[in-house]
């Protein structure tokens, strides 16, 4: 198919207060028994002002998810296993929390009607059956993961999303307000993950007039934010929210570039997280994207974020040429980014001067 | 509920040349032998070169829609009742057209499993059971109608859609090449369906951060390719194209203002279409949306578009009455407009004096 035809998210409700509608939201979804399994980042363990809003019913249970690391396939076995022999099966499974929560309960709703281990469905449309009814509660704006048809999982062999059109929500709840008490430097971090993304498809090669507008319209929204604003408000958060709508609804025809490529080496070897590893890469990466590199560096210096240094350094050989061909490996982000002659821009010896000064 | 939880239309492709996708995309939705219905704008009747790229199989059909008049409940029952006596069920319906081959399409679909007249199910959320397996094909962009929950019909008793979630496509295909024939003026009109919902929905009282996202996006593309830009070219049709669905997900929350709440009295009395009648209208609302309507004025004459004037000349007291109160009657879209002590800012003598300007 020359076009690809994307699927939607079922539902989405946006405003400031709209969680307090998620149990009417989801109350025509609940089978007999089968309870509903919200998923909450472990952000909220000791928030019960948080927990006492979840709109619990029955034997619905609340599953505090584990982020320390980002999400691993064995995670989303063993918490399938846990809910079955508990339950049977469940009526859905709403995730609460940042992007590796929205994940997690992607992958778990999936894997509730699809046998086997997460691991067999790591690729592209090897998901047949559709998951239980899921939902996606983001807590913190930027990483697109809520109209994402894929969840990123670490496996066994692999870090490989299962990309499908069953992967995406039934239904999104966007409430700008839960953003409202993320730390500073966290909050920054995940926002130029929409940012760093919009400044390389709308550089890139590939894109078209749909992603384009989306694109622009997010990477104007940080701007404003991160830029033209003196002070962080609530229609901060609301604005950072749509932000991170709209970049992740640009994903539908464009592709990531150089920044992606480069820190995707530093996640596979430091284990370094997405939306920090894109501020660590994009720092550097003036030559690749003069104009957005120098916005990204003023937002760094205005809202006085802590952006980690020298991470490579005293790494040995084995350590840069694993980075280097992790990154190499990813070739349709530098042909989006440097063209289809990318192999004449990009070497080895190139990536690994790059490396070094991260 | 306090937020309106906005149903999303499942699949969107995007692109010049998608078109030629249709036959793949509808090919898993077929079923037995029950075949796909495409309704299709008269304006395509002698083209024998478009008709042929209809992806037909077995006992497909082609059933031209006369969009003399906007869609009326009468013939919405007419083709649903041949369709059930031909085939018993269809597979889907597949609209190929403007605004009123969206909604025809949309109304059959429905009332291919609801019971009854469509006239009965005119308001919101009347509508119980999903209709059959439907896409829309727009071939003129501004409308909105490929991404509305509504379908708007002129019944026994009322103008009135049927709003409700099953109302939205299950698919939307947006080719902008399909558009590129489209003659001059009716595009401007179709297109200012777009702008003036942005002008009015983003400077009215209800809005919130995902409307104003989408309406800021449709309305800069508008302004680009009717005024930056001084020829008319793909780039333009793909560019509006995007401006009608982000103009048609802005109303999620949003609401139209004066220009539609007196363009509706024009429809009721004289037949005005939608796109017309709305120029009509906001080219004489200086005094409401001064920024808007200056510009319009200056892509009216940028473009040479011709803007009827002196429609109303010669009218009885009785029809202008019968204008006054329909408009009136549209309590919502003054209360966006005019704020809620609306009815100190209009009346039925200031109003008369506008209709008479028209």
């Amino acid at each position: 198919m020359k076009f690809r035809n994307f699927k939607l998210t079922g539902y989405v409700v946006y405003g400031n207060g709209s969680f307090d509608q998620l149990g009417e939201i989801i109350a025509p979804k609940r089978k007999d028994n089968a309870p509903m399994i919200f998923f909450v980042d472990e952000y909220f363990r000791d928030k019960p002002d948080f927990l006492n809003r979840i709109p619990l019913e029955g034997q619905d249970k609340i599953v505090i998810i584990d982020v320390t690391h980002e999400p691993k396939t064995t995670y989303v076995d063993k918490l399938r296993d846990e809910l079955t022999a508990a339950f049977g099966t469940v009526s859905g499974i709403i995730g609460i929390g940042g992007g590796s929560v929205m994940d997690m309960a992607k992958a778990v709703s999936l894997m509730m009607s699809n046998p086997g281990s997460s691991a067999d469905y790591q690729g592209w449309d090897l998901v047949k059956v559709p998951g239980v009814y899921k939902v996606g509660v983001p807590t913190i704006s930027g990483t697109g993961a809520e109209v994402s048809r894929t969840c990123v999982l670490t496996g066994p062999t692999r870090k490989l999303g299962m990309n499908s059109d069953y992967t995406v929500y039934d239904q999104i709840l966007l409430d700008p307000s839960l953003t409202a008490s993320v730390p500073v430097n966290q909050r920054f971090y995940t926002a130029m993950d929409c940012y760093i993304h919009c400044v390389e498809s709308l550089t890139g090669t590939y894109l078209n007039a749909f992603s384009k507008s989306y694109g622009e319209k997010a990477q104007e929204l940080c701007e404003e934010i991160f830029l033209q604003k003196n002070n962080w408000d609530s229609d901060s958060d609301e604005k950072l929210m749509m932000a991170s709508y709209a970049g992740g609804m640009s994903i539908a025809y464009s592709q990531v570039g150089v920044a992606h490529a480069v820190s995707y080496g530093l996640s596979y070897l430091l284990g370094t997280k997405h939306g920090i590893g894109n501020c660590i890469v994009f720092d550097k990466l003036e030559e690749y994207y003069p104009e957005g590199v120098a916005k990204f560096k003023e937002m760094v210096k205005k809202h006085n974020i802590d952006i980690p240094q020298h991470i490579t350094k005293g790494l040995t050989d084995a350590q840069f040429d694993t980075m280097i061909n992790v990154s190499l490996g990813m070739a349709p982000l530098w042909e989006n980014a440097l063209g289809k002659d990318w192999k004449e821009k990009i070497d080895a010896k190139k990536l690994r001067a790059l490396y070094e000064r991260l």
